[in-house]
């Protein structure tokens, strides 16, 4: 048993809020445990310079945590005047990561922006920003397939995200909150698509190390921790859930 | 009437949810009409360098929008690598405005960090985060207080911010959302004690002017709307607001 | 009687010097009391982003301090790599000032930068900008409307801004320099046509507050400051104020 | 065959030149392939912020890319005045590489400063820099503890770190250069101890996907040619290494 | 004769206006033809850094130009956030000119702070910053001196700069303004004390180059230029130049 | 004798590697002692802003060092954001001094990018740059010449720098090593052609001064070494030598 009460294999609570703003193409509030991320998607018809006259879209993300998302006050980036390593890290896994589940092709020169917002922090908010900017994502592309801007919809299987890892006491457990994180031995996230193929998976054994075996088991807790994520995304996208699926088994 | 089918001297509907995050001493959730702001006070336990040795606390505030809180995208200031110009006006702002309505002598020598973080915009950010920021502050001050860390509680005063302006064809009306403000000839902040007295009063006429006459009928209309406002942050505190009527008594 | 020698309602003395650096369109130097402020307008050919192909011109503003226009030294904001949040406060007051006295459709699709140095500082630098960038766009935009680029002299009204206060010993008093407004209770700085119509008024209660009365007062006082302020404007610009004077009435 | 000429699972042609430069405490110029890295570490007397009081040690490190080590000019960082993502995401790989072979209680309260600057670039620029880096820094170590400034040399274990990839064509591949990786499907990076444990593992299908089989080869291939890469460095420490070997027994 | 009716060995009027800032300890307007700049000297009780504890003074200089001192209007280095790199070559050569002519030992741990700003350039900026913060400091030291702040007045000599160069249809000439320097074959200034010692001696062939011979013309007239820019400034200086005289006798 | 065994006028060995690096068009490695630079010159096929349409070509330079180039590890100017006022300095100085020896027309509106990165520093390193970076220009220049992109082969003779110096005990010295440069009264550096003119002459005596004879005297020992040094030029560049040897005596 976990500090938490949790099981080792047991997700967090995870709930998720669709058009939680007014304004995006598509946005969610989600909620893993205590961590709470605003994620909204953003759809501009131009693509970065090195993509143009590709013919294909752009995903692009930008992630950024309140001040007192956390314990402790951070001081804000903006205040800084420049973005710390880690939150760059996470920008361009964020992006990586959704476009293994776009067709580009079919988004057509239009940059997709995905902005994360962490308004409370509790472990785990870049694979809470990957399994949440999936639905938003969705959620836009969607709209604008409906206003017959896309001859497909692109989106080609769903994608999420969790972390495992090797905690002191508790051994190998899923889905860490910050206080398992920080003590933990080895870290390791797996971004997945719901075919179950690999499309990021960061382990890190920071000041320690983990061998091959173990790395067996912390991937089969991520898959059974992933379907589970595959199945709150269907749910939060209903109809365009079908789209997803009708994608995916097309392309097997 | 109004496009929204307010009445002229009519304030949006005005929502607090208190200790809406979970680290922050004190922490709202402001809703004007569409207009929502996360406020979070934090506490530290030093000055900033003019402040030292003083005997008094400082506070200071620190104001940005997530990038989809607007109808277009904005580049988030992080990324720019600094802060606009109307980040850092609205910023001094707020500081300079919760300043009047707290006692800094029996703060001591602590900083309060005020952090408001536009989750959507739809006109009067500003006055929204005086109003929320002085909730979420009367809130981290009590829990102060309460643990005895401080002798007296130091709120004064009741303190919140509202919009008037004159707009073509509604002429002069309270609390303007976005629509309104984009187009106003005349455009006016005012911050107040619950005692009535001015705090800060900014007017600004882009591109037109304003008489006499016309700027004490935006006043008047602007006391009023403050009054509710007042009475909304009254029952969001609870017992803290007898305190803080308490502290405005004995000053008169 | 204050501190100087001056009575409440006293401005200090003006002086403006024209057309005082070789380059610019316009220039002044304007001393109020031991203020002196350079002011420079520059005219060019084309307008920001987002006033392109609206046919209208565009008003922009700069202000700097030299290191040792005050007491102690301060450190040059090119040094420090960025521009305060004062200064900006600054620079946007003055370009929304001016753009208020000008028909910016009779300007075409030019920028007017208006720099603002300050070369010695004793109070009240934002308004002597102000006041004399006045004067020195007015000089720059003649020149152009001299030599036939603009069909009509675009400067709709004379424009001029002081300070008033509160402070103690001497109570409300006109045009502070800086030992009063430095433990002034209350301070206020308004923009005014010469029409004696408003365009911007701050009025601030830095850890003060003050009433509805008080404000009467300060609004009379700065009144009667800038009437004089206005004349002052007149004689330094000779011809070109009839010119101002005239499209004034025609105006009304 | 590959390209280049080469087998799947054959490693370019390493060389390594110790005490390349004269100033460092420890130096090396690593050749892999036409990918030449100069790596310097410098040892400092102090630790950061966050680890003072601890009795710890540091280990960070900046990595940096010469305008013509590639191809194609490079803007020069420092003339952008900011570090890109892709070189932070690179710092702190190798930074947390490193101290995952070091016991950094043994070195006590000073920073092992690592510089990999890259002069050529033919692919696999960070692994080359972590695989020398480990080289420089247990020459800089080795002084230091040769000099009795330490109890215990501290390096606990040989580290290195390749590539492996799945590339159209050659299929799964060991060491990838610089045009198999711009067009691989999936590109893999894995750092390991000389006791095979992993210590960093990231897998990136950009685009792309793999599937837990995929991996198990990757894998398989990356531990055969880390092997060959662990006999490289004892041939390049001659008696620093058996002190690592040494500690390596020791800890099992 | 030249375009401007000088001779070759011709020096523009100077004119030197001292005290002119009220705050800064030593200041002076100085006009060398068309060009002036305001030079303030500032005394702060503490050396940087790398002077700690050396018992000796230190000398710095800022120098900035006002966007209007030049033909076209220049974008604010405080704007960009940036110091160009003509500006930090300057800066660098006002201070290390000034260093060469005071006792650092008898200023003891200070700093003086020089501040040049042009407000109005026409050629020579750099030349007439030194001659003048030559001035600014001598007064700001004889102050510092009559207060008993240091045992010995530290001036050790007159110092002053001036430029010569290679004109087309002109040749060899003194002092050149703004229209000679941007079509100069050849561009040299010129540091010298009272002495007649070379201080610096910076001569660029920008596209160009020059022989021996030209090069001993070049400082032929140079010598002479300075001679009269000593008397100047011992004219300026008044008493002063009496103590300054003394040092410098002393030295020899 | 000096320190390091030389005499006076002895100039450190010089050591010149050609086509160093894979990519660039031209690239040196040159050793003088201890130092060590790698020079590297890119052709991009355009000009900047101020040079368009004007037909001819630009040469521009950067300069940077290995953070443990030197004794004590410095901060990387990509950390700090900012490129020191003496990184400029050089870079202005280099790119100066190679578009003497160039003919720009002949380049045709094209970019030489200089990058001179000094891998280890022991005195001189921006003379050795130049006299470094005009072999790689001259490198990429001959290879743009042989593919007829040029009409011309555009170096129109050999261009070198050294250092010359007045040490305590040693007297004037040519070539100073850093132990001599950090200790000496002045120090000067001298760009030359190859037909004997200066290019760029820069002296300085940091806290003191040197008369006209001793110029002479430094000058005289410059040329000698600046002799020497063309003639390693000639040696390392081959044909290409005659090529330029060809220019300069049809420029005569």
């Amino acid at each position: 048993m976990r500090a938490d009460g949790r099981e080792a294999q047991e997700l967090r609570h995870v709930h998720i809020e669709t058009n939680y703003l007014k304004h995006p193409e598509g946005s969610v509030l989600i909620s893993v445990g205590d961590t709470k991320v605003i994620c909204a998607a953003s759809i501009e018809d131009r693509v970065p310079h090195f993509m143009r006259n590709t013919g294909k879209g752009w995903i692009t993300a930008e992630y950024s945590m309140l001040p007192r998302a956390t314990e402790q006050r951070n001081i804000r980036e903006s205040s800084k005047g420049k973005v710390t390593g880690r939150t760059m890290e996470i920008q361009r896994l964020i992006g990586r990561s959704l476009r293994a589940a776009v067709d580009l092709e079919s988004v057509g020169e239009r940059t997709i922006w995905i902005d994360c917002d962490v308004i409370q922090a509790d472990g785990g908010t870049r694979t809470a920003s990957i399994t949440g900017s999936f639905i938003a994502m969705a959620l836009a592309l969607a709209k604008l397939h409906e206003k017959k801007k896309m001859k497909k919809f692109p989106v080609t299987n769903f994608l999420a995200a969790t972390s495992v890892g090797i905690v002191p006491e508790s051994g190998i457990v899923l889905d860490l909150n910050y206080a398992e994180d920080s003590k933990a031995f080895v870290d390791m996230n797996i971004v997945m698509t719901g075919a179950g193929q690999f499309v990021e998976l960061q382990g890190t054994g920071e000041e320690a190390t983990f061998s091959i075996s173990e790395l067996q088991q912390l991937l089969d807790m991520a898959q059974n921790g992933l379907n589970q994520l595959f199945e709150i995304q269907k749910k939060a996208l209903g109809d365009i859930a079908i789209k997803i699926m009708d994608n995916a088994e097309a392309k097997e």
